[in-house]
């Protein structure tokens, strides 16, 4: 087991990296205080895992499980009410635990739920799949949807801890596998270089789930996401480079309804736009921007969508990180090190767009 | 004008109280960065002085309305997924800034829909009733109901500044006013002699709304709470004595569904319940008790209400504020002074229950 701790300006907590670290959760956090603990988790999760979860627990000390459906649409305010209404039915007050038991949208809307709920109660990440271990849990970001958009609604709110478990990657089907992946060599292309090389050379023993493979990759992308929040907690600058790949990954994934891709292909796909605008203004060598491609290829296939330019360039203008209409990427300048630009035009989006589909088009 | 500061451990902002404060609003904050900005009101409130409050900004900066109908039943979750909805489709970025201009709920609906919204933009606090101006504007404290209770849901978040315009309250209801005292009165119990002192001899001047004397009871009121929430921002000691009251105010309000009477009422109400259990301790002693009680009298008369002693002792129970069974009730000890005890035995509080009923009933 791995403890990798997390110091930003308001919140300092380990994140845990390991096997069968349920019992761990249990003794360090869930029963140290005797207050009432709630579960939220998926069914899916639940019925792999629930009963492992459970026996974790001692008899007279078991947890309140509450449900959200899987899926975007259930990431909504509408949810949550109905999630702190089934809490304060059950007799939950300021002193109330909430373990957030899932993947990325139970621990963002979970961890959104414990922020609000009676002004904020504390909550513990538990994430069960490879994207919300290596990304979404650590660094205090929560939020639900809005119809106009992903995330418009949501809170900063740092777990006490965060408990990463590697066996529960076991059920966790071979596509939000890659889609996690993808993630990794994010990590790896902006700030990792040595995670990046392990990554390029052992793709195969990672996508096998080799437990010593698995652990190497999801301890090194936490530790880089811990510190980059470390540094700059409320997104102000450094942060913004882990939106590597997101100017074109959140116009993808809003052209395409939310429903094609996973977060973390679009993400690919977004990597790949920007890897060619900064290979186009030769901020990146072609040597390395092709030992990238190929590394993100290596973790693929991406699943193909289909788009028109225009929608994809309408949609990226609409995303959120972009402030006072200039348009924001990150763009990497080496394997390793990326910056942040505010300059691309519209002529360099278009390009990438068009390049993007050309590839990407069913 | 009279610029009271407000320094707790997260945030430092001044309330401005004073007369015409709509240009000060405009030039200190509003303008100050050419960003947009949303003003929160209700449609009673903007037909009175919407006109004026527009007047103050220039041509080219006019912000743009969102309106909150007037009414409990409106401060719910599903109306800030409206409005923010309503902001994102007007642009609003992490740059907005968000204006309540209204009474009470308009205030913690809008404080909790500024927390919220792309994680927290900044807003302003311009509160157009005496209880919003004397209470609610200041301390951080934002939220919405649920089915289940009254703001057991929300966050802490701070206003840039608040600005209470005591010309507004020309246009409040009567009854309103009275509501608002009766805090300024609490106030006055719990830490402040001198406020009591002059609300006690100069109730008819205050009623009939005299500039200076307004002025003066409205400061005071919110200088103790600029305090209090200074010294214990997230109610975790101190703060709690503003809750004196509440105790069976809250349980009234719940019992009679939040219809019959105003906070304030219920807060009257409640503290006669908590003066008589004092007086019965003999923590506090008759005189002082006896000058409370006609104090309360003389801002009055306060609704009556009819309820069920087991109706009341139930919804008492529930009362959020209280942890793990305990009953918690903040007793005066004399005039200016007051103190939080754990330990109103089910019998105090039914027999304190059954005397306001008596006097209370319909």
């Amino acid at each position: 087991m791995r403890k990798i701790p997390v110091k930003t300006a308001s919140a300092e907590y380990p994140v845990y990296v390991g096997f069968g670290l349920f019992p761990l959760l249990t003794r360090r956090i869930a029963l140290k205080s005797g207050r009432r603990v709630f579960v939220l988790t998926s069914p899916e999760i639940w019925a792999l895992w629930g009963k492992r979860f459970l026996a974790a627990f001692p008899r007279g000390a078991q947890p309140t499980t509450l449900f959200l459906p899987a899926g975007e649409p259930y990431k909504r305010l509408a949810q949550v009410e109905r999630l702190a209404g089934e809490m304060a039915a059950a007799g939950a007050d300021r002193s109330g635990l909430l373990i957030a038991f899932g993947g990325g949208i139970v621990g963002d809307l979970g961890g959104f739920l414990a922020a609000i709920y009676m002004r904020g109660i504390e909550y513990v990440q538990a994430p069960t799949t490879l994207l919300a271990q290596v990304d979404s849990s650590v660094g205090g970001k929560t939020g639900v949807n809005l119809a106009a958009g992903k995330n418009l609604i949501g809170s900063f709110h740092h777990p006490l801890a965060v408990f990463a478990d590697i066996d529960v990657l076991q059920t966790l089907p071979e596509r939000e596998l890659r889609a996690g992946l993808y993630e990794s060599v994010k990590a790896g292309i902006i700030r990792d270089a040595a995670l990046f090389r392990f990554m390029e050379r052992n793709a195969e023993a990672i996508l096998r789930r080799e437990p010593a493979a698995l652990e190497r990759v999801i301890a090194a992308s936490i530790r880089m996401k811990a510190e980059v929040v470390g540094i700059d907690e409320r997104e102000s600058g450094l942060r913004m480079i882990l939106n590597f790949g997101h100017t074109l990954g959140h116009a993808i994934e809003a052209a395409t309804g939310y429903r094609r891709l996973l977060h973390g292909e679009a993400i690919a796909w977004g990597m790949l736009a920007a890897l060619r605008i900064a290979r186009k203004r030769g901020t990146v060598s072609a040597g390395e921007a092709e030992r990238m491609e190929r590394t993100i290829a290596a973790y693929g296939p991406t699943p193909e969508f289909r788009a028109s330019v225009d929608r994809l360039m309408a949609a990226a203008g609409r995303d959120k990180k972009n402030r006072a209409g200039s348009r924001r990427f990150v763009l990497p300048r080496g394997i390793g090190d990326a910056v942040v630009v505010e300059d691309v035009t519209d002529a360099e989006m278009e390009d990438t767009t068009r390049a993007i589909l050309a590839t990407a088009r069913l």
